[in-house]
């Protein structure tokens, strides 16, 4: 099931007073050197430091009272995860989390300071959803997937209803693909909003899962992921790939050393906490400047929970 | 001579179009901490990263064409070079900037790159103001004070005209304090537009010479400046302490652990980029929370030029 239109313009209200409307930012400095008109939508100002909290707080405000009662669980590499918890917080209902152990010590915090109750697990697929799984059976609560959830999507994809509403025009939404939630959810609303602008989803080389599923046609996983954007880890769904397959302009991927000095460029010269994966779209604008060049181009800076002990110039 | 409203008011036009009107931020966990509603000007997003901009794009454009062909010169720990570099640039005029050696890399760097001239001096007051004189004289080049100049004062000033504008009924406005330009511009706005608007400047104790001034009631100056926050560590001058003993509520110093702490929170909260210089606001607020608690208080972020490499968590 895919979410529709409708599905969309219902989470806004779902999310108006709770989730921020968050600014969009310009820098001449970055557009010299993209030789573009970027237009950067801080969601790291969002909510729990991260567009997540968008696709939680539509998944939790849309259950029943009977199905919210006993709580929502899920696993998640990290925002997600953060975001749940919180959203749940703002409902009053327990947010079970289970975490695999390699996390960064900053989003685990984040989850307990949040209300969450954390369980840290091995770091595979298999055992996080098997857990989460124990955990659903034992306590009831309703199982709020990361990405492959019709109103996680209907959520995330609010940004981009947004982002057209604050810059008319754009030529091309450029977004980090990981799971797939927020890029399926900018391509339901670019096509039926905004046909024109063109949707780009942007991965690390080392997690390329999207680009291989899309130049194969068919869905391909990623078997290793030590990319330092650890937020995109995750692999498509059936439901997200055939989405983008259908919607997306293409996946541009981007080398580990691109991450790092575009996450420097937006730490120096725009003052702006963004975490690695959310600097991906500016990294692929500056390395494949033909597909955007002279073009408005609207990026999303997808998060900025970074553990400050440990940043990946040192 | 004292900067007058209509100074500030003529100021206005002469920035708009160039200087950005910067956002003002607000924070819940910041709140919730401080006990007070906290609006947050972020002059860091500001062209060159600083407020600094605002003065020395006002005194480049009110010089005439005679004055200003031979350029300006100026002594300066940082903000205010790179900032009177870039207004030079915009009006097509040398700058010769005269910067301690002792100064971070990233503010030398980002001189240059604004087209400034650079001249090292040792790293005190003596020293920088006989190189400015001597390139003064055989230049022609007009010497901007980092401070103690009017037309510096009434740019700095536009910070809080637009911030009464952004956020009215502030029952406090909160700005950190070294040579006195942005305090005391700060204070003759208050005291002529909003009059129950208390002005607070906030200075590390390590360099405390406002607070020691205003107590003793004569002008005092910094001997030992070993403090994190670089930008604060320059003396008053008789005119900005002159108007800062007139309009302002008083002076609160903050200990280097407190101005760390703060940076940390600003960083992982707000995620936001701001120099040590910048947080002492913030410090204070939450150092002193009994002047502050459940009011409206404006704190200006007066910059965000960090050297990435050495963060002073690390």
């Amino acid at each position: 099931m895919f979410p529709k239109l409708s599905d969309i313009h219902a989470a806004i209200p779902r999310l108006a007073g709770t989730a921020h409307r968050t600014p969009v930012l310009t820098n001449s400095t970055l557009d010299a050197l993209a030789g573009a008109t970027l237009f950067f939508k801080c969601e790291n100002f969002q909510k729990g430091g991260a567009y997540k909290f968008r696709g939680a707080l539509n998944a939790v405000r849309q259950l029943t009272d009977e199905q919210a009662r006993h709580g929502v669980v899920t696993h998640s590499s990290g925002n997600h995860a953060t975001c749940l918890a919180l959203a749940a917080r703002q409902r009053g209902i327990p947010a079970y989390i289970v975490v695999p152990s390699t996390s960064p010590a900053i989003k685990q915090r984040a989850i307990l300071a949040y209300g969450g109750r954390l369980t840290l697990c091995e770091p595979n697929l298999a055992t996080r959803q098997a857990e989460a799984d124990r955990i659903q059976r034992t306590t009831g609560a309703v199982f709020i997937h990361p990405y492959d959830d019709p109103t996680v999507i209907a959520g995330q994809a609010t940004v981009a209803v947004e982002m057209l509403e604050q810059t008319p025009g754009l030529d091309a939404l450029v977004a980090p693909v990981s799971g797939g939630g927020l890029l399926s959810g900018l391509c339901l609303v670019a096509n039926a909003l905004a046909p024109n602008t063109e949707v780009w989803g942007v991965e690390p080389a080392l997690a390329d899962d999207a680009c291989r599923s899309l130049r194969e046609g068919r869905l391909l996983t990623n078997s290793n992921t030590a990319t330092i954007a650890d937020g995109l880890r995750a692999s498509l769904s059936e439901r997200t790939f055939t989405i983008i397959q259908r919607h997306a302009r293409g996946i541009i991927t981007v080398t580990e050393e691109q991450i790092v000095a575009a996450m420097r460029l937006v730490w120096e010269r725009m003052k702006l906490v963004v975490e690695p994966s959310g600097v991906v779209p500016l990294a692929a604008v500056l390395a494949a400047p033909e597909k955007f060049r002279s073009k408005r181009v609207g990026i999303i800076l997808t998060g900025g929970n970074v553990d400050l002990d440990k940043l990946p110039w040192q």
